[in-house]
């Protein structure tokens, strides 16, 4: 072994010889960039703003009178903390209630088991739909079978999505909640159920949306949660026929959602303003503290800090952005009234609050420099910096798909598919420190961004009388 | 720094001296005892019986349906196993079923927390009742407060338990769910919510049993989850009165519960018998893994285990106890027919699945030499031996107390109070290593306790025809 060993070492350049020829020219960080990045450590404006739209509000599903008072809210927020130009842009929206939900192993082992509906699911009376599951280990296999097989019977989906740092695994893993119901509707399925998109193991189904396409007909669709998902499993391995019955009450209706924007304007009012922001919307299930309280409040702390420290040089621009979560409308809004204009760069924060892990860059071959600033700025804060030709986020993703310039803050996934689109999203979820390093490296980011901060004139206080 | 260290050290004795000094005459351990320990580690029954009972049969509330179809199940098991005696002894109870539940924020920020009825709950029709929160930090704060602050209210009661291995919050910082509705029904509240008696952060109530002494009126009495608890907490932070909706229905009636035992017969039918258990009944939320199937399955994995290598000289008797969580209803039923019997030992499994880490017994003087041979035999699975004066369990507790022998094998109950009473006590949180250390501990301590196992002449298998 130890022949083979020498061999290996000998054929293959060393990693650090490998880095030391590929070194690029050495960055300096400007020390005002060091300071406020390493003074946000201390940072509580992200926490009052996640605790308090969590704990004031708690759930905001998009287009409900919840996310109308969080809108109220947010702008009472940004205009207490000093920001320019606050205002909502209103757009209507498809909503709904979610009512009764169940789901009832009816034979062979009578029990019941934990079901939420999925966003945009079709709706059950208080009879619910009874029928034989049929189970498949994949949308794939759902795919291949016959409808014969399927049609008249309630399909279940199985999943085996792993908890990666990145969340890789919701892309493959999400199909059965994203295709399986208008796959299993065209079969001529009378519902389904699918295993939550997620990697937990509590009593608490993942919702998430789901649209009916090519024509399919809207049936009851239901995420199980992951224990019921795997009691399921359980009961079908026995081999006896597994009869259920499904109840997914609720309503559908239109209501109005919208983005709150507000604005910390640049000395150079002419140059394209940056973006930054998160999603003010949640599902209805938690209180949205990790999807995306956390995130709005990390962008705006962040644009906070800046202004803090002077007037920058172009004009940072904060969204919260309505209904995200079932179908990016606030992101659509957004893009059809300002898409055309240029960005100097879109950020998001959109995946939690634990530590950020690794920065990517989609600024142009142009400004390959400031990107290597903000690597430099951030690798203090165990931040790796990632390519330089990529960045993404929800509301903006079409945007940065257009070609507008973005900068991505990865945030590590590992445990947030525990807690995404649960009940279990709420705000003792967010560890204060980990929040904290976000808003220490978006600050440090927005710094460089920027195009430098110069101190103000602050106006003196009011005399006393 | 140094020099305070050496005079700590000439001031104490060392460990090591102290325990060389005390050392008691080394124990032997019979090697068959020993075999038998170890080839449990590759258990399988246990987890079967686990596996079998939460997926066939699931919640099993007492006096429930669920629950009779559990004791069928159960005696078609020990039967199927080739235990003798096999039999049930019914008794009736009070049983109900849950209905809708709800606890509603209604000013002065609207939203819904999670709420479950305790058992033994007041009922409040589809109404619910409405009022303002009082909150106390403690049973004793709610106990000082006068009936004024309290009257036409609903009261909170928060609390502070910690996650201990040895359980020991549960005695003291269950008091809210024990004595606070209670209490707060005498001062004249018109509800009463907890936080959960819990160490998790799940949106998953723990339930769990309380009775309205001193001529209380029942009043509705909800544990909170404790997310919700801590949510509660911060809106009433905020200094403005809070109005809380809470909706608790269900149905309260007679049901029929029951012991199933069934036996291993000793060489010796005159002598007292070993009593192993554990209880079948478990809360109406989850399935029951931890609580109790788990308990059941690893003192009858054990019996089996005996019984499979020859006949002990005592008898073994195994007892599934009906009614543990509404009342310890089975162990009293118990107790009237056979507490006045001598019994060489009575031991219980009634806190988990994860690993045992503690013995304890009471076997009374003259059978210390027995208790240490048990410590003996556990000590390579990382067992420490506790005391010689004590022994516990739920449903054999008030039998213990009347002076029958016992034995303890304590489980680490660190993560215990996270699934306790909750929907996630389910058969995904059993550790199948941890499990089968369990077996083996009660392998080896009933090896010692049966008196020795004499390998049977087994009948010859039937002649093929």
């Amino acid at each position: 072994m130890k022949h083979c060993l020498a061999a290996l070492l000998l054929a293959a350049p060393t990693p650090l010889f490998a880095q030391a020829a590929e070194l690029p020219p050495p960055v300096a960080v400007d020390p005002r960039v060091v300071a406020l990045r390493d003074a946000a450590l201390d940072d509580d404006y992200a926490w009052e703003i996640t605790e308090g739209l969590t704990t004031e509000i708690g759930q905001r599903l998009a287009g409900s009178p919840a996310e109308a008072r969080a809108r109220a809210w947010a702008v009472a927020k940004l205009f207490a903390l000093g920001f320019s130009n606050v205002r909502i842009e209103s757009f209507p929206v498809q909503t709904g209630t979610r009512g009764t939900e169940s789901a009832e192993v009816v034979a062979p082992f009578p029990q019941a088991l934990v079901v939420n509906a999925l966003g945009g699911s079709g709706l059950t009376g208080p009879e619910g739909v009874t029928g034989e599951i049929v189970a498949f280990d994949s949308v794939d296999a759902l795919r291949l079978a016959p409808d014969s097989a399927v049609r008249g019977k309630i399909v279940f989906v199985d999943h085996h999505m792993p908890a990666n740092q990145d969340g890789s695994g919701y892309g493959q893993f999400g199909a059965p909640r994203r295709q399986g119901p208008t796959i299993a509707s065209k079969k001529g399925a009378i519902a389904i159920v699918i295993r939550s998109i997620g990697t937990d193991h509590n009593r608490t189904p993942h919702t998430g949306v789901m649209t009916f396409s090519d024509g399919a007909k809207p049936i009851p669709a239901g995420a199980l949660s992951i224990p019921d998902a795997e009691q399921l499993v359980r009961i079908l391995k026995r081999g006896k026929p597994v009869t259920m019955r499904l109840r997914l009450e609720g309503t559908h209706k239109m209501g109005t959602s919208g983005n709150v924007i507000a604005e910390v304007p640049g000395r150079d009012l002419s140059l394209p303003p940056i973006l930054v922001g998160g999603h003010l919307d949640s599902w209805d299930l938690g209180t949205g503290a990790i999807d995306d309280a956390a995130g709005v409040a990390i962008a705006t702390a962040a644009a906070k800090r800046i202004m803090d420290a002077g007037r920058p040089l172009r004009t940072i621009r904060i969204v919260w952005f309505g209904s995200e979560e079932i179908g990016l409308f606030g992101g659509e809004d957004y893009r059809a009234k300002y898409g055309k204009q240029p960005h100097h760069a879109m950020l998001e924060s959109d995946f939690g609050a634990d530590k950020i892990y690794k920065v990517d860059s989609k600024l142009g071959a142009t400004r390959r420099d400031e990107a290597r600033m903000i690597g430099a700025a951030l690798a203090p804060l165990g931040i790796v910096t990632g390519s330089f030709e990529e960045a993404d986020g929800s509301d903006i993703g079409p945007m940065l798909e257009d070609g507008q310039p973005g900068v991505g803050l990865s945030q590590d996934g590992t445990r947030y598919f525990d807690l995404h689109h649960t009940s279990n999203d709420t705000l003792d979820k967010i560890d204060a420190a980990q929040l904290r390093q976000n808003v220490a490296a978006w600050t440090a980011t927005l710094a460089i961004l920027s195009g430098g901060i110069e101190p103000e004139a602050k106006p003196s206080p009011p005399k006393r009388r």
